[in-house]
């Protein structure tokens, strides 16, 4: 790979922040909703998404909500309390330790990809419970990255009514999280979906944000061919890796698939 | 409203059939599936899911749970055995008792609306993790009147990865259901999600099935004005609320909004 230059997925953080606070605005009042409820994790997206909402909506329209297991991290939750903190927002905890452990208790050999789906999903259903309670919008915080690649869980962390970060990819959502004011330790910390202790998105993932996020620009928002990426200096392995991935995940990105019958689609 | 005839909403059993199972052995083949899991509550419309996909894949290919809440009726339960039985599949029961209930705990106000989409939910990861357990797709078992009116749980039970009902009225899929061989019981019981005692599909919405799918039909599947359908002997404000409830739930019928900040799209 040659030397590292980014410049390719350097955005205007003023101008961003523009157009995603407007689109927040626009959104949520286009279906008459005044407020936005939100899962914080602690992590980067999360906390951009939770910042775009306050600065859209008036914090007073935030409700943050922190739902840990018992295996979470202590350091996400202080994370996330800190975001709460810092901008004002309303907040809640709800430990989804007992929901959890109640369903897996009939099925002990779960591995920690499906109690980490149910995880993930358990906590959708919290976020539209109270969505409904508070007459809120679930408000989104899967960024481009993960979306492209599959990595999040289907009526999970990816269900939410609008999202405002889903088409930055990771290493811009930390640019903009930078330059929004997020705290330092928040950005610059190793992006982790918290499933299990020390678990790494980049291990898991086996590449980097900052290697797959330049592939994806270039696959996705320029188009390149392969033999285009290999003159860029991309293994051809990595970029097979990463095809399969999108590929694989196409239905994570697509509704259900109905049987047509009748002569007219009707959504 | 003039005298009802429904010759418009007749379908062909035999041909929709083919069609259907067509539909289930190609979308899951095209994935590499061999398997489906269902949800059966024990109503028509899980039913002729379930017939259709036992008659696509073979019986040891599809999986039916139950998910019982313990306000769920006796009879419901009774009424997804048979199916079980009857098609000779695999099954299973899980209670989602102890999981709501240690949800609501917490929120005790709830009121039965909240609770019913948290059971809905519930199923949803549950039915979720069972097609992780089993490598199988989730099939799905709402019905064209549900999802047109926004009548079921988004995320919760209009969550699936193929459905082969879908396209087909509530009014339809149990003229299919009454010729696919579904116990007489299942197809000409009162609808109900079940979520309390008593509870009644028609007496919830305020109109019938026969007389919605029929307006339905002429207005999504014909395109008629509001005067045509007058002329037709449709009630001004029964078209006027159908309207509106075909409106107010769109957002169920699409993906997550996601603010756009590239040129390309990607989903």
């Amino acid at each position: 790979m040659q030397k590292k230059n980014f410049k390719e997925l350097k955005i205007n953080s003023l101008s961003v922040k523009k157009i995603l606070t407007g689109f927040i605005k626009n959104e949520t009042r286009k279906v008459g909703f005044k407020k936005v409820v939100v899962g914080l994790s602690g992590g980067v997206d999360s906390s951009v998404s939770t910042y775009l909402a306050a600065m859209a909506m008036g914090k007073e329209n935030v409700t943050g909500i922190m739902m840990p297991y018992k295996t979470s991290s202590r350091e996400s939750l202080e994370d996330a309390k800190k975001i709460v903190k810092k901008l004002g927002i309303r907040s809640l905890k709800i430990d989804i330790t007992p929901m959890i452990d109640a369903y897996f208790r009939a099925f002990p050999e779960a591995d920690n990809l499906r109690r980490g789906n149910k995880m993930a999903r358990e906590r959708m259903t919290i976020l539209y419970d109270h969505s409904a309670k508070e007459n809120a919008l679930v408000l989104g915080t899967s960024n481009k990255t993960e979306l492209l690649l599959g990595y999040g869980t289907l009526y999970g962390d990816t269900a939410s009514a609008i999202n405002p970060i889903g088409d930055l990819y990771k290493i811009q959502v930390r640019q903009l999280a930078k330059d929004l004011g997020v705290p330092k330790e928040i950005v610059e910390k190793k992006p982790s979906a918290d499933l299990w202790l020390g678990q790494s998105d980049e291990e898991e993932l086996g590449f980097s944000y900052e290697d797959v996020d330049r592939l994806l620009y270039y696959l996705i928002d320029k188009r390149y061919l392969d033999k285009e990426l290999i003159k860029l200096g991309f293994d051809k392995d990595f970029i097979k890796k990463v095809i399969k991935k999108i590929q694989d995940s196409q239905f994570k990105r697509k509704l259900p698939i109905i049987a047509k019958i009748s002569e007219k689609d009707y959504r």
